[in-house]
């Protein structure tokens, strides 16, 4: 299965063309980073919470992304709703267990979501994904302390178990169906130094979810978009500051030659 | 009715000496950007939604802004709580109904806020002002569809039924008082793109009025404020991500001479 | 008691090599920009509020900061508990009286949590500081009105009856301990017209308090290092957009030699 830059800026003309309704459900740290992002990538998003009107957002969206990043009762419990309505309907639910092993709540949450709503991706850092599958898992905080390796072995057998597309992310991004795997070897060292550009990349799978039906493809293009804007912010960036403006800017002028020219995807 | 530079500058002028206080029950995702935007021309925001202290809150506030963008049980109960103390002090109150038409829900609190406790001014796109009025608008997402001729006829149905300034906002902002219609041609399509820019229009609504008891007229300032502000931003913004950022420093350095060489009206 | 720019700097670096989490119950306001702050001085913010994990979270981390800007009554007892597993485990606790004197709710919200469980470093601006502990004082909004010298003596009564570090930051901030008081002369007033900057100088006092136990020169340290990143963020900022953004690169890209030319403190 190969990846282009020709396939993956196809993907990026028919979001900018569809400009398709993401339905977020997504903690207050990122709302606003992960809106600029998906209008900058060409699609439409939706930020609704409330139980009385979660199920009537998904019937007007086309991709789903359920972010566990802030958690209470009210909003898992509008989670497990909205996620039912959009397999219900057969939009793509994608799902980021954002500091799944950091406590017994976020774990728990995270793996009973995917128990009984399982969604179609889940993306997170190396200890998040374990931490969906391994009780000896650790998080420090939301970042990843774990080996890319472990998680991967975890996310294989999430991905046989749930029928997903798992990604594990971080220097190098592992997206992983059954026994299929993709790295994506871009991005930057100062993307880690803005908050929430995990959400972001989580946000952004919506977009290319609901244009792409290959979800394996379509979240290693979101990865490998992510990587690629962030390289080219952080050309010019002189912090994080700046980085996290210039990263928009890049998403939104993204052009076939800057894929073309920065693309590093082993997909085997 | 005429809008001069001059008069917007005055309102201007005003707002930076009075600082006054700008009351905001918002939604989540524009937050940080409209309390940016009220400090920006001069403003003195303040976030409060809890049932507790909204009246308190409204008691030092000039002006109250609601906003439906991120709506749950609670926070409709305080949008009331203050919107009735609003009118009972005197002051101005604004509505965005954002997402009206998209889910039920939105569509039922905008019309009930509407109807039980008439705001001042009612600012959104074309779709959500049909939704206030219209059960067959439809609404994609948060961003309009619907024709703005069809809108206008809606906004003054309901300008004269509940006495009050309703503003249909888009490429052109029509701004309307029973049958007086202002035009406001500025803005630039990369405003779009920047997420939260009509919660701000109507964020700064608040602090215009606040220093114009002429609520017509300080709407169609605040408008033109925003688009004067746009397409100056948008003039050395490479993308959103910058947009965003030039927008608040345009704001900031807005000067008379930049409204006049600016100011696209029609206020026949 | 001196401060000089190489105990700061060494306290950035440990930060930096420590990276530890802190723990924020904050508002929905500056949510994302203290988050960006904290990554970007070098540590690991972690936003949680759910009563469910909170305690859980306080576990994990190494500083607990409590910010009473967007409350609500879960919040509230989110707030109690975090606070008395914070004392119980040893962390430094840091309170944000947002708004305190505003409303009575935020008022007796801050007198309850320092009455129940004394945090460790209270910093507000002068009305705040007064309304802890002075019936009569006024605050306009969240702005600071009353005048530094009355809050010094507020301050020092607080210091002494709870056994904390008070920080009544403005123009000028003075960190108090007892009959201590150290002054910082830092800053700039484009500071001002930034949302959160105050909250952003509590965020950090949760990450210099994390590696340094002396907790009244870790508080003089974070806000000569807040008012020495703005300084030099409105050298080359042109509005308060860019000035946010600049904000972040700076305090980044804090080196000693900067701290150096720029600290102004007054520690007799």
């Amino acid at each position: 299965m190969q990846v282009t830059a020709k396939d993956i800026y196809s993907s990026i003309e028919a979001i900018r063309q569809k400009s398709p309704v993401v339905h977020n459900i997504t903690n207050y740290v990122v709302m606003n980073n992960t809106a600029n992002a998906l209008l900058a990538i060409g699609a439409s998003p939706v930020m609704a919470h409330a139980e009385e009107e979660v199920e009537e957002m998904v019937n007007i969206a086309s991709a789903l992304v359920i972010n566990i990043g802030t958690l209470s009762e009210r909003w898992i419990y509008s989670m497990f709703k909205a996620a039912h309505q959009a397999k219900k309907k057969g939009i793509p639910v994608i799902l980021d267990p954002v500091g799944s092993g950091a406590t017994s709540y976020r774990t728990q949450t995270a793996r009973e979501l995917i128990d009984n709503e399982p969604p179609t991706i889940i993306r997170g850092n190396a200890s998040e994904i374990m931490a969906l599958h391994d009780d000896k898992a650790k998080t420090k905080g939301v970042d990843s302390s774990a080996a890319a390796d472990a998680a991967i072995t975890t996310a294989q057998k999430l991905s046989e178990k749930y029928n997903c597309v798992v990604c594990v992310s971080g220097a190098t991004d592992y997206i992983i169906e059954g026994n299929q795997i993709i790295k994506v070897m871009n991005g930057h060292p100062l993307m880690t130094k803005v908050t929430g550009l995990g959400c972001t990349a989580t946000a952004l799978c919506g977009a290319f979810a609901a244009v792409e039906k290959n979800y394996f493809m379509a979240t290693a293009k979101t990865m490998a978009v992510m990587g690629i804007a962030g390289e080219m912010a952080a050309e010019i960036a002189i912090g994080p500051g700046s980085m996290q403006m210039l990263f928009l800017d890049k998403l939104y002028l993204l052009k076939e030659a800057d894929i073309e020219q920065h693309l590093k995807i082993d997909d085997l």
